[in-house]
């Protein structure tokens, strides 16, 4: 007897335009395009392993070893029908196909991020989620197309489809056929790219973002001006500057663009803030580096991105990371040693940080331990990855194998 | 043989409709119209004393007691010099006055506000320097021809230049002749609104509003939508508002209007923060206190205004100051009792604050003693006033009577 499963990975990714507001709620369709950088599943990732047999009585998943509901006409049932429908398709084409997309499926998912992360999750599982369907399916779908049904998930999961340079083109449809994810370069394009993504601590619960971009939408004048006039250059621009490595024009593109999406959602009303004191000490940091590494070399060095929290996410290339390692420890001391998951620093460690010369100290006071509560080196990745059957999260009867 | 000289005072305005951003940096012409509400001269002010003399050797001025250089081509010689030439037209139109426009001046000025309290002194200073020029020498300008004066000083001076409700329009004109203050509505008209300045502590030195704004004009594409589209608008609701004694429209732009400013500072490249996570906290409580009397009252109770810097002034219907004062007081516990001008409180006191019925006391954490390290309660006010001989700060000798 077959055995109908399938266990992938897919990446988190960080977008450098940022999708603010949606146009059609239901199927998550926005009101502009947005690009991002998709990071390493050596670092950060979501697993997810799908099964499909004819004894299982109904649709379930498990997050983290939790079973989650899965809501009739939620976003789940949603892409769990979809991907059903596309399997559909392919038996209808070739009769000799298993008759599998009438079998219930079981759906175990796990996400390696540090506890407490504060790292969106979302778009990495439900592009784990649709990749592991699609690989149980034998899907003849492109990445593209599986992004439409993951983009249903949640908005920026369709951009977790692909490694490397990632559009989500916005799309005019109404159906939104035309509102998908294509990639603007591979990850071996520019593979020099790496992330450094700070965890900062925060006391006060955020807005949602689902909440939070419909009010935006409803409430601030700016955003529609963004929308219309603003993006659709910044996504042509920065789009040439990934294919032509231009470090300077994408580091400018990426805090403009961090710095806007956090304009508008300060301009709605009532205002949603997601950067706090220690966001905002960042951006300092960073922009005197700047001010620094222009003076010296004529070229930035790196450049910060916040999405809806206060994390801050840098991206740098590689060789500037120790730089950027040793001037945030400078300011936000760590309790734990810096995981040096690339090897930059050898046996010393980091130590207490030091300041590059030049460097202006008093653009921002040193915050105490916990501030930043960790750091995560990463770096530009691959899209999903199908794993063998060794790494499944489901056992054989069905269950997450480790309920 | 007389003696030439006056002392006025003039009072601080706190913006509804704020401005940021200059078409011209020399002449001080904005980029937009703005709005403000002149606060009570009995809670803050600045006092000048102005003297002309035939023996003074040059022009010299005095702030809180300490000399002042008067730069050639600066803001101060250049308000010196506009009101030298008012002066000589009366001359010249009035052969019977004393000739003492050629004359060399002493001024003495010195602001009543808390030390450190924050808050921009040099609109009231710019008011109070022309007013007792004005004064001393028999002006016959309206204090919109005043005002054309001031605003070359320092632009928000302008609309020191009245008492009430004060609108600087922003003129079309390229030498600023009909870029002026207008009075909306006296103090009489609405005198109800009262204002609680919360003076929010501080470790940062902000970008300077000067070099910000011409930041924010050279950078931001969110400005320029909301110099040509948004605040053309509020300018006229804001205008029919007060005019209607309409609170709920008032405290909404002016809101809507704060949060904008601080949005098209954040638009900037690099990005400028004048709010902090006390400010963001501020923020919060009186969103919070609004969406519980919009449900039980049916109308929004409090406003909450920024300036460039992080303390908060919230406008409220005086009946509603209570309730404010206890619930700022809960978050943000005073060292000192709290100053109660008005006697709202009584022989009790303040005490430890208290939260509404309704209020959910999870919209921000409370903070420690000194983060808010200061409470100024005072209320719409009028213009300057023309003092005293018994009031100069300069002595017979022409000095400073401090020094």
């Amino acid at each position: 007897m077959s055995v109908f499963q399938a266990t992938t990975s897919a990446p988190v990714n960080i977008a450098c335009i940022k999708y603010w507001g949606k146009r059609d709620t239901k199927l998550i369709l926005p009101t502009n395009s947005s690009l991002s950088v998709t990071l390493d599943q050596d670092h950060l990732k979501a697993t997810t392993t799908s099964r499909a047999d004819a004894s299982f009585e109904k649709d379930r998943l498990w997050l983290n070893g939790t079973e989650e509901e899965i809501k009739e006409g939620g976003r789940l049932a949603t892409c769990i029908a979809e991907m059903k429908r596309l399997r559909r398709e392919v038996e209808e084409k070739n009769p000799a196909e298993p008759k599998i997309s009438g079998y219930k499926v079981h759906i175990s998912s796990y996400n390696n991020f540090p506890t407490a992360a504060g790292l969106a999750s979302s778009a990495a599982g439900f592009a784990a989620l649709v990749s592991s369907l699609a690989a149980m399916y034998k899907l003849p779908s492109t990445p593209s197309e599986l992004s439409l049904i993951a983009r249903q998930g949640s908005g920026s999961a369709c951009r977790s489809l692909f490694g490397g340079y990632v559009a989500w083109e916005q799309g005019t449809k109404d159906d939104g056929s035309d509102s998908y994810a294509v990639e603007i370069a591979p990850r071996g394009h520019w593979p020099d790219i790496h992330a450094l993504i700070c965890v900062v601590s925060d006391d006060k619960k955020g807005t949602s973002s689902t909440s939070g971009m419909q009010r935006t939408v409803e409430t601030s004048e700016l955003l529609q001006h963004r929308i219309k006039h603003v993006v659709p250059k910044r996504m042509k621009d920065i789009s040439e500057a990934i294919l032509a490595r231009d470090f300077d024009a994408f580091a400018r593109l990426t805090m403009q663009d961090s710095n806007q999406f956090h304009a508008v959602a300060l301009d709605t009303y009532p205002p949603i803030f997601y950067m706090n004191d220690v966001s905002r000490a960042i951006v300092a940091v960073v922009t005197e580096y700047n001010r620094v590494a222009l003076e010296t070399t004529g070229h930035l060095k790196a450049a910060y991105t916040y999405d809806a929290g206060p994390n801050a996410v840098i991206y740098a290339p590689k060789e500037n990371i120790p730089e950027i390692v040793q001037l945030i420890v400078k300011y936000f001391p760590q309790a734990d040693p810096f995981k040096d998951p690339f090897g930059l620093f050898g046996a010393a460690g980091v130590g207490e940080g030091k300041l590059p010369e030049g460097f202006n100290a008093a653009v921002a006071k040193p915050f105490t331990i916990g501030a930043v509560k960790g750091l995560i080196h990463t770096r530009v990745g691959d899209g999903p990855r199908v794993l063998g059957a060794e790494e499944a999260l489901l056992g054989a009867n069905g269950l997450p194998k480790s309920a």
